[in-house]
């Protein structure tokens, strides 16, 4: 990259976000009233997979104070992200404990609810099937009956019809029989992973209106709100134009939890049914634990052939994620498994098979890292138990394999701006590996992560300079807390050159702020940050020229820096950006900037959920920890993290991204698990599902390296997404070093170390 | 201008806000709830000049209910948007009966009616002045004693120091004196307007919220949210950023009222002092009527040297407009009440001398055709009277002398685009001048029409074309009622190449529609129009491109048709543009456009309030009356209407305006009058102030005149301003030809008719 001269970005500065929720002022979802109001409340099922035999709502319509009741009879459509296999309420069957049934809007969520108790349904129950292995075998009862005749939104979507198998992702490379057979070793072993809860401190929430004219407004705290649009407009056969999805200002957590038609879908329904009235509803944790997504459970299969050197020949993958009743974003989970299914190393022979499988339970969807911190889990905590095997180090095992810029990725690609080594490096350097001394029973490990990044989507901003020169940027990314409104602002005030305090964004709004994919997968810094610098670059330029004239030197001689024009050379030669407009425009004069950045994809890629990425998420991390032999507890001393942000646009952020993400991954692998009984969540309050608090985060040393990316602004790629993944099987790779024990199915309580030492001791 | 093939530009197209309207949906503001809301009134003053002593507003604020009050004390701001002469509340003194004193916030309006009884006021009287002409003159009270320190929006406003004359608008070419040296005939008149209310079904409104951290909210239904956002900015010393000005959904009347801060006034003053707190104030209708705006009564002084064959010489004319108690938009009426001033004829020799004069009563200010319903009452009537004192007729008399494009303007510019004459012969071809037989006691007459229009302000668009191929177009023209939703659609439409019904535009909201100057002056079809066509272009051709692979030819040869892109010459090659899209994208795609439009300026104008206009406001009408010798009621049989409207975009809205200006005219000429003692309205009510209701429309005649302009959209220019014009000197130019009396102060009621018959049958 070209030494460029920042002033903002590669700053930490103060989130634009900070003082209205260090005051208590931020607008949160549940703070929005819209005139004419009501509340809805849903009546979910209690079965995991039932015929709806008949639902008579009539006395519940009769409750004074209630507005109306839907069933799925009333709302006869369809959504999906990858495939369209969701009704707005459940009709005909219902396919999980939880799946709404019927809504009730009421004056107020009293009578809403009191309504629900006057609903009678009556079921038939059906056989269900909740192991994602199982769901595959023949035999198994059928969750959806006709997955090969549904809509998919993209042809690589593929189901295999009269199976649960709603997606089957595939990757080969090379001949993997013949590598096992070349092999010295062979190694195999399955690993698995529960259901994980997001635990966002906000719960999901919507407003919907729907008028006669099938004009549909919602209200909610979506973190995409185009794509809600377009998943919206499609369903009900409206053209976008008249759907408005309006983000609340603020949204109190995502992690991917925030995206499709959630808290929306039931609240369109009863709004499709009771129209002219805005409807609200707003989950309990309850339903948030038991009716919106997880993480997919995984059984991980890895058949792993290597030299004597433990040069890698040959890896089998077979990743089986249990989708829960509906496909929701499971395809592109399992896809995104499965291309980074057997780890960021080159391996000459390769068979991955990516299953993502309906089952009779949640959905599974979108979190932090998705796919990642399963198959992570899998080929980590593989690679240690080679390089114990083979007696070799773990650090220098990943270094020797581990991809540089220009190999060849096992999707096709050569890779470019492959920071992963780097990361590596840093923990090593940092942790002191292999020369500290550690205490007894401690142990140290490492784990590298690897994961595709959404491509190729596109991004889209507007940018307005007001008449005294500041800025209003209208962009769709949607601050969920990561603090992408702090990053997009510190991207257009460098660009234009004015102060931080000069530019604000307002929350998206799809009636004005322009297309953006979604806030997912760490692809806003990078393809949003592309976009408002595109929009704010163009917005220069037209003020370079008008400034031209009255400075008097042409604008390739001229920048603009705290908000003046000046001759670069001279940078007393100035003109305050207010002061170019109203000298060409009097007292009407603005610039107006717009940016549109898709990211160019290779000849023969395809547009839709290629394999091609425009950039990997990379990171590794390492993990000391102290094993309390009597007890089992696992203590965390400390977590070195370094993952890749091409360019740290706002330091601080980087790191807090990464502390964030190593608390969750630490939850991840010592004590979070939505555990199930058949159907049934038996833990869905923070009372029983064990999520770390901020008292339980370990020690974190955070480090954002910058491997720049040539295309990312500022070099910048994203780096939030994973910064979960690799904490599960650094830590578990630790364990084994402290007490040497393998644990291969997360999460790693204090009864599994203390049956594995048991089991240890006994041999 | 090039023909066109036009597919919906030209045409009648159904207003995009007639079914709302229709169906009773439109929102406006008083129907915006917004959570925590509280309810402000306002305590006026009771005299119209006046000191205050004291104001005790200890017992209000003990009011259960009661928030908070605030006086001016707490709100040491001034605003307005030509001086800064305005406090947002009455501060040291009052200047008119009516001006607002002290707010109260109440939960309720009941309660802060109440509370307004518990406020005591004291106040000392002092002399008022309510003649303008008076108010020139020496002694006359001083209304503000610092006018000639004010902060000046511009430097051509031009207050008289020491005076009641806030502007004094100077226009002089050739040497008048020696013109009327060489005339054969001289002729002074002096010709009188009152005060008209607006009259608009929908009072003014505004709710404004005021955080801690001085972001100011205000929701209004003013018609310029730019402008009020500017105003509002300057005046608390804040970034444009913390301002935002969101515009109700539908505006439910203008007609020049809703400019400026009115009720936003009074809602920001209270909202300074009650933080956090969203506050609405919705003025009753007799606040509408004295303590809003209305139209500036005026005195013209018109003496005017002739040949004995009509041809004009010399022309010297004084002009006093009553602004009231502050200047308001009063400079800029005057301004353009003296560009005008001598009607647009040609004159060698002119003296024209417009004041706008500071008087003890409610503002006056924007009110269609500002400056205009004076000056051409004024010209258009002695116009007649030079006609028949010379046996001329008088349309051969304008014929002879009307500008014509290439005419040098009285304000030195080069006229193009004039097409006046065009409206003359119109009028008087559809009205048989002088060859349909009229009947007793009734009459024909003519008048034409000249103003100037706001030139040059700046108006900025965005247009997002989404994925289905609809667009959403971000604009910040206010729908008021005139149709400019509509015509910003249809010329999106037209200009993209999609049908009416993909194109949607939201109402305005500062902090996403982009600048525009304001939604005045009918400026909106021409200077809107052109920056939502240079966004469609912009946008377009990025289509264009995009599909030019797709289509196998050069984006030169491509054009879009019915919402597909379509090789010209093979409509049957052919891709809608959400397949252009999705084939370049992928699920992803967008393409962004944006426009602003400045119109151009001749080398050495200046960019503030120049004389220079873009384009005239011209139209001729002809009425034919019938006068009752009896009653003195004049009876208008028919009125024909003939407005330039360069291209009319959708011809239904451009007759629609003519019909409504026509209408308000007649108000004018024979009805209208907000009525004073002293300081105070008589008539504040509409059972007393006699506006003409829909049964009291005349027959009309309209006729919308496409002379070209070549800067326009499509040729066109604006039309619904100044429609109202005309109308009042051609019923008096009638009413002379019908019964042979010269009525010269408006309104002509029947007592000033019987006078009149009276005095002429008693000479």
């Amino acid at each position: 990259m070209p030494t460029e001269q920042l002033d903002i970005v590669g700053t930490s500065s103060i989130r634009v976000d900070a003082r209205d929720k260090v005051m208590g002022k931020a607008i949160y979802i549940d703070d929005i009233q819209v005139p004419g109001m009501l509340h809805g409340k849903v009546l979910r099922s209690r079965y995991p997979h039932a015929r709806i035999v008949r639902i008579d709502t009539s006395r519940a319509e009769k409750l004074p104070g209630v507005l109306g009741v839907v069933t799925g009879a009333d709302v006869p459509f369809i959504h999906g992200e990858s495939l369209l296999d969701e009704p707005f309420l459940a009709r005909d069957k219902v396919r999980y404990t939880g799946e709404g049934v019927a809504v009730v809007a009421a004056v107020d969520v009293a009578t809403a609810e009191h309504a629900l108790e006057l609903i009678r349904v009556e079921y038939k129950e059906l056989p269900a099937v909740f192991d994602p292995v199982e769901a595959t075998e023949p035999g198994a009862p059928l969750i959806h009956e006709n997955v090969g005749t549904y809509t998919r939104a993209a042809s690589n979507i593929k189901p295999i019809p009269g199976t649960n198998i709603c997606n089957h992702f595939q990757l080969k490379t090379g001949d993997v029989e013949k590598g096992f057979a070349e092999s010295d070793y062979i190694f195999e072993d399955t690993f698995t992973t529960p259901m994980q809860a997001h635990c966002c401190i906000e719960t999901h929430g919507a407003i919907a209106l729907v008028d006669d004219e099938t004009n549909i407004t919602v209200w909610a705290n979506n973190d995409s709100p185009h794509r809600a649009r377009k998943e919206i407009a499609s369903a009900f056969k409206v053209p976008m134009t008249k759907v408005r999805v309006i983000i609340a200002p603020y949204v109190g957590g995502n992690f991917g939890g925030k995206g499709g038609l959630k808290a929306e879908a039931v609240a369109l329904a009863i709004a499709w049914k009771v129209r002219n009235r805005p409807i609200k509803i707003m989950y309990t944790r309850e339903e948030e634990f038991c009716s919106t997504i997880g993480r997919h459970p995984s059984v991980v299969r890895m058949k792993t052939g290597v030299k004597q050197d433990g040069t890698f020949v040959a890896r089998a993958v077979k990743i089986y994620l249990a989708t829960g009743a509906y496909a929701e974003k499971g395809p592109t989970v399992s896809t995104f498994a499965g291309i980074s299914g057997a780890g960021p190393y080159r391996i000459p022979n390769l068979s991955i098979d990516s299953y993502c499988v309906y089952t009779n339970r949640q959905l599974a969807g979108a979190f932090r890292g998705y796919g990642g911190p399963q198959t992570a889990w899998a080929y980590e905590s593989q690679m240690d138990i080679i390089a114990h095997k083979l007696g070799l180090d773990p650090v220098e095992l990943r270094l020797r394999q581990v991809y540089v810029d220009g190999d060849r990725h096992a999707n096709g690609q050569i890779l470019k701006s492959e920071g992963l080594r780097d990361c590596l490096v840093q923990v090593a350097e940092s942790m002191e590996w292999n020369s500290k001394p550690l205490g007894k029973n401690q142990g140290r490990g490492v784990a590298l992560m690897e994961r595709a990044i959404k491509t190729p989507f596109g991004s889209a901003a507007f940018v307005k300079v007001n008449e005294d020169g500041t800025v209003d940027v209208l962009s769709s990314t949607t601050e969920v807390g990561q603090g992408s409104a702090t990053i997009v602002c510190q991207i257009v005030a460098e660009e234009l050159g004015v102060p931080m305090a000069s530019v604000r964004k307002a929350a998206p709004d799809t009636a004005f702020t322009p297309y953006d994919a979604s806030t997912t997968s760490s692809r806003s810094t990078f393809h949003m940050g592309n976009a408002v610098k595109m929009a704010a670059a163009d917005a220069k330029q037209q003020l370079l020229a008008l400034a031209s004239k009255l400075l008097k030197a042409s604008p390739d001689d001229l920048t603009i820096t705290q908000g003046k024009v000046h001759v670069k050379a001279m940078p007393e030669r100035a003109l305050p950006i207010s002061k170019v407009l109203s000298e060409n425009y009097g007292a009407s004069g603005t610039v107006l900037g717009r940016g549109y950045y898709y990211p160019e994809m290779p000849e023969g890629e395809s547009n839709y959920f290629s394999r091609y990425m425009v950039f990997w998420l990379l990171g590794a991390q390492g993990a000391e920890v102290e094993v309390n032999r009597e007890t089992g507890e696992v203590k965390i001393l400390k977590i070195y993290a370094a993952h890749d942000a091409g360019k740290a646009i706002n330091p601080m952020t980087c790191l807090d991204q990464i502390r964030g993400g190593v608390t969750l991954g630490a939850g991840f692998a010592l004590s979070e698990n939505l555990m199930f009984k058949g159907g049934t969540v038996l833990n869905p309050s923070f009372l029983s599902y064990p999520v770390p608090s901020a008292l339980d985060a370990p020690e974190i040393e955070p480090m954002a390296v910058e491997y720049a990316h040539p295309d990312g602004p500022y070099g910048a790629k994203g780096i939030g997404e994973t910064t979960n993944v690799p904490t599960p099987p650094a830590i578990a790779n630790a364990i084994y070093n402290a007490v040497g024990i393998r644990i291969k199915d997360l999460p790693i309580t204090p009864d599994k170390v203390l049956a594995a030492l048991k089991r240890k001791d006994e041999r």
